[in-house]
This record gives structure tokens, C-alpha cells and sequence, in this order.
């Protein structure tokens, strides 16, 4: 479905052209809308840290030019002809996984975001720091009305990837669960484990960050550098997520975990974790991770968001001023996450 | 309960002295018997690669003299006046843990394996290269009568410590599993993972195994050090069980995984094993590791081993001739395990 005055031939946004550079003013013909495609007119993008690694070609896996942003919210406006369950105008947002085969068995599990054939929204393709952007129907996830789209943006890559875990591991209300990294990733844990029901501790190496986690929903703080701290909640944790990017003291974070204790990353973090089995077997403990969420994953956590009202923390930067907006996140200084506002 | 022909007032057995020595002939007074305990007449016992490791002190938990062997079956002569569901007579065995406190929550959740005050049979203790021994109630399991207890030994310690994660990991008769060694552990699993009903691979270093792998139970064979052979199984498996005790290729094996695939450690391997959150996140993976299992999953395990006629492959010794079986199992010889016969 698609009005006359919905088709417009060019999208422009703001592209990385080579690793570290400042983005600069790109426009791209996207050709013909795929049957099962949906494309949306952009009124918001989050910043994740995955867009500034992409953008400076971290994992080796940029193809330049292309336009970063991938946590994007927006109202459709034209559909494909085989394109499911979305109406023109509906509101939806738009994460790190943009297609999926459909398929495959891990798609006909409803696990599509292990399938062979994901999409990245921008790996080998333009992203929402832009006007406008297409996606599969299935990985364009209407959003509920009571949630504020200014702030829902960040929902789509960061909070489906701290949501995930807390259903595909079988996170209970009466589990004892710690959050390492208070961040983008990490203040939305906080959030949603508060509402899961659960006893949250917050893992900071930054003290000066413990009345911010406990507002935002840890009932402890513990220094991660402080040993004797640490030492104190060994062997009481059954979840513990590691949202964090950095090389930290895993031997004793894999010691906070009791019987049967999971501890689960989130974040890339750069060098090999040494995993000693004497850490794994006598406690039952297990080590593991995952990427973002399945469509039906991100519509649970969108409803469970409006039930609870949880949104991220948001600072607001006009699209126009996106080279200032991803300096802001080089200079650490986001509290929580940064949302580009198209219309500026 | 003791009728008085019952009671003796010494133990005698087969003790370490120092570490890697002969074992000795050795006498104890066990003492009165404890209200919740157990005493068995001791008719077989398996020697498991921990009672080696415990013998040569390799843990540094050892505390000398004490009687190794915690595979034990043998039949009630005593019963502590609490001591449950058990009677004189009955045919019982007992594996790696002879007790646990009972009350904390890991116990009264079933995990008792995980109890931060468990038994274990020969750390600090007697086990069962003797003519008797005592054991908690609940840590004392009856051994189907159709189960010759001649073989069933092993179950005790080696059996349950391979089928307890297929219970805990929720192992799938519709999965993809993998096997990787075929020693005491490896060859139980397999024939436990055929009976489960899943696809078996065997993963083996000497290829002189294979006919003997697919006798065990497994549907194929891949030689660990081939790395063509491994790549061919990318990706494939659902769980994957290391009952090695060796350094090995642990990327090779992790690749192995598919979408949410785990990779469980039974076997103690002696040096930390490198995770890195690449090979972790993007297919869901996890790796973990479990001890022996809780004696309601040694109760499913002995009624599934009846209903598939699942035994050990073992060779006998007779208990005086300790030490040349234990030298048998340092050669590398034993095919699978070996029980010593108390009444020679």
C-alpha cells in the first residue's frame, strides 16, 4: 500500500564514510519497496555503542558509506504487498535486526534472530540516522500508545537485548540477579529486573553512580573494585548480567553466583574470558550470552514496558548535530542514551 | 536397626598413605552409628578417575590414610533409627557424596548435590575399597533388582555425573547431541543419550574407537583432530558433553554449537578455558559444568538404566589386587571401568 504522495525516490541521512571520521549529509535511492518490506518515515533514532564501533569499523565488518542508527522509531508509510500485520500511519520502531528468512528452523521457532540469514540494519545497509529507512514487516514492531515514541527508541536495541536473556533464561521474580555496567544497557536492566519482581544489586566501578542505580531500580549497590565488598555477596546470586564492554575480575564476579547461578554477557567484551571448570562444576554454574531479542521477544517487552512504564533515560540531540551527539558518547558523558530527533 | 551378629567394631579396607604410594591394608573403628546413617556390607566397588586423583593428592584435599572408592554397592546391615526408606538386606549403592545437611535451601530444593555442607564419600572419610561402610539415608539409593550389581557400580559416580545435565540441561530427545571422550564417563553417556532418543555423535582423539563408539550407541564418529571432520559439524549440535579431562581445541568444539547450544563440562580440565563473547552471543550459546546428581536424579537415572538395561562396561579385579587395578586405569587400559570384587 503505498499514497502517491508517500513515494519519494531519495532518503537522505548522515553517513560514516571511512573508520572515525564525522558522518557527513548522504543521500541513496532505495529502489523498488520489497513485497514483504515496510517503510517508515523517521522521527527518532537512539545512538547505540554499537553504531560508534561500526562506525569506526571495530569489528572489521563496515562497508563504507553507509548511514548508522538502529534503535529508530517512526509512523509507516508505504507497505509491501505481503507485508504483515502493520497499518500506514501506526507507529513502530525498528532495532539491530532488520530481516530474517522466515523460514529456517530457527525462524519457524521463533528464534529468527539466530537465523543464518539476519539483516543487520546497518551492516551492508543504511540505518536511521535518516528520514527515512525499510524493514522486513516481522522486525517492525508496532509501539504501544502509552509509551512516549521521544523516548522509545533506545527500547529497540539496547532494551531488547537486556530484555531477551530475562525470558530465554528463565529469569524468576524470586531470583537474586546482579547488573554489571550501569549504561545504556545497564540503567534499563535495572529498570526492567525492578518491575521482574526481583532483588537487584548493581555492579559499579564508579561509586559515585549508587543513588542513580538505586533510583533506578537496584536495592544494592556493590563497588566492583572493592574486594571486600565483593567478597561479601559471593555465592548469592542465581542471575548476573554483564552489560559492561570492558576486560574486568571475571574470577570474582563468576564467584557472586550461587547454586545453579548463570552469568550472562550482553556486552562484547574485548579479550577471551579464562573460564575455570573448578568455577563451573561444583556450583552448577553456567556462561552464556545473547544477541538481541525475537520479534515476539520485543512485542512482549513493549507491552511489558507500557505496563510498567519503563523507558530509558534519554538525552535529546537534533539529527542535524549527530557529529556532536556521538562526540557526547565518546566523551562518556551520556546518561543513559542519546536519541536523535529527526525533525531538527 | 542392628540384630547383634551385625555389628563389628572395626572396618577394614585398602588405604592411601601418601600421595601416589600403594594402597595399604587398613583398619578403622567407624564408631556408634549415627541416627540417619546407613552401614553396607560391601559386595563391589568401581574406581573412578577421582580416586586416583584423590590417591596422588591432585586437588590438595586429600588428608591421609583414608580408604578411597565411592562406587559402592553392597547390602544393608544397619539402619540409624531415623534412617529412611530403606531395610535390611536391601541391594544399595553409593557414589562420589554420602551426605548432605538436609535443611538448606539447596537441599530442600532436591539440589542436594549442591549443599555447601556435602559429604564427599572419600574427602576426609572412608570410602569403599573395604569391607563396610556408612552413608546418610538419603545419599544410600536401592538399586533396581533387575540391575546385576555386579556392573552397577559405576552408575554411582561416573553414571550420574554424565546423566544428571541431561536432566538439568533439559536435554531434548529431538536434539543434536555430542559426546567427547569415550572413557568411564564417555561411554555411559553414550549409551544414555542413544537411549534418550537423541542423534549421537561420538568425538574422539584415536579413530581405533570408532566401530566401538557406534557399539556404545553413538550414530557417528568425528575425529576431534581432524579439522575438516569438525568443520563439517559446525554449527550442528545442541548440547555437547565434555567428559575429557584434557586441554582440547575448546573454539573447535564451541563451534560445533548450534543456536542456543551448550557445551556442559563434566570432566575436571586442567587449564582455563578461553571464552570469548563472540563465540557466546550471537548463536545464544552457553557452557557450563555440573558435579554428580541429587539422589532424586540418581533415582531416574538407576529406573531409566532398568528400563534400557543401561550397565557399565567393566572389568573385574579382585579388592586384594587394589593396586594392580588401580595400575591397570593409570595405563590408560581400563575398558570402560573396573570394579574391584570385595568377596576376593
Amino acid at each position: 500500500m503505498s499514497t502517491p504522495e508517500s513515494v519519494v525516490s531519495t532518503f537522505t541521512g548522515w553517513a560514516a564514510t571511512q573508520a572515525g571520521a564525522p558522518l557527513e549529509q548522504f543521500e541513496y535511492d532505495p529502489g523498488p519497496l520489497g513485497t514483504e518490506e515496510v517503510e517508515v518515515a523517521i522521527e527518532y533514532c537512539g545512538i547505540c555503542h554499537s553504531d560508534q564501533s561500526m562506525i569506526d569499523n571495530e569489528w572489521k565488518n563496515a562497508r563504507y558509506p553507509f548511514i548508522p542508527g538502529h534503535e529508530v522509531v517512526g509512523t509507516v508509510v508505504r507497505l509491501g504487498e505481503q507485508a504483515q500485520g502493520l497499518k500506514i500511519g501506526q507507529r513502530v520502531g525498528i532495532g539491530w535486526l532488520k530481516g530474517s528468512c522466515m523460514h529456517c528452523n530457527s525462524c519457524m521457532e521463533g528464534s529468527h534472530q539466530l537465523c543464518n540469514m539476519i539483516k543487520p540494519t546497518i551492516v551492508g545497509s543504511h540505518g536511521g540516522f535518516a528520514n527515512r529507512m525499510r524493514a522486513h514487516w516481522a522486525w517492525t514492531l508496532p509501539i504501544p500508545d502509552s509509551l512516549d515514541p521521544s523516548l522509545a527508541g533506545p527500547l529497540f536495541c539496547g532494551g531488547s537485548t537486556v530484555f531477551a536473556p530475562l525470558l530465554e533464561l528463565n529469569v524468576k521474580p524470586t531470583d537474586r540477579v546482579g547488573v554489571v555496567g550501569i549504561g545504556g544497557l545497564g540503567h534499563l536492566a535495572l529498570r526492567f529486573l525492578n518491575a521482574w519482581g526481583c532483588e537487584v544489586t548493581a555492579f559499579t566501578s564508579s561509586l559515585n553512580k549508587q543513588e542513580e542505580a538505586k533510583r533506578l531500580g537496584a536495592h544494592n549497590v556493590v563497588a566492583s573494585t572493592d574486594s571486600a565488598a565483593m567478597k561479601k555477596v559471593a555465592g548469592t546470586l542465581d542471575f548476573l548480567l554483564i552489560t559492561a564492554s570492558a576486560d574486568l575480575d571475571w574470577n570474582a564476579l563468576i564467584g557472586t553466583l550461587g547454586g545453579k547461578g548463570k552469568l550472562h554477557f550482553v556486552g562484547i567484551v574485548p579479550s577471551a574470558i579464562p573460564v575455570h571448570v573448578f568455577n563451573l562444576i561444583p556450583r552448577q554454574r553456567s556462561i552464556s550470552g545473547s544477541p538481541v531479542g525475537s520479534p515476539a521477544i520485543m512485542r512482549s517487552m513493549l507491552e511489558f514496558c507500557a505496563r510498567h512504564q519503563i523507558l530509558p533515560q534519554v538525552e535529546h540531540f537534533p539529527m542535524s548535530k549527530v557529529n556532536d551527539a556521538i562526540q557526547h558518547l565518546r566523551d562518556g558523558k551520556a546518561r543513559y542514551r542519546v536519541v536523535l530527533d529527526a525533525s531538527q
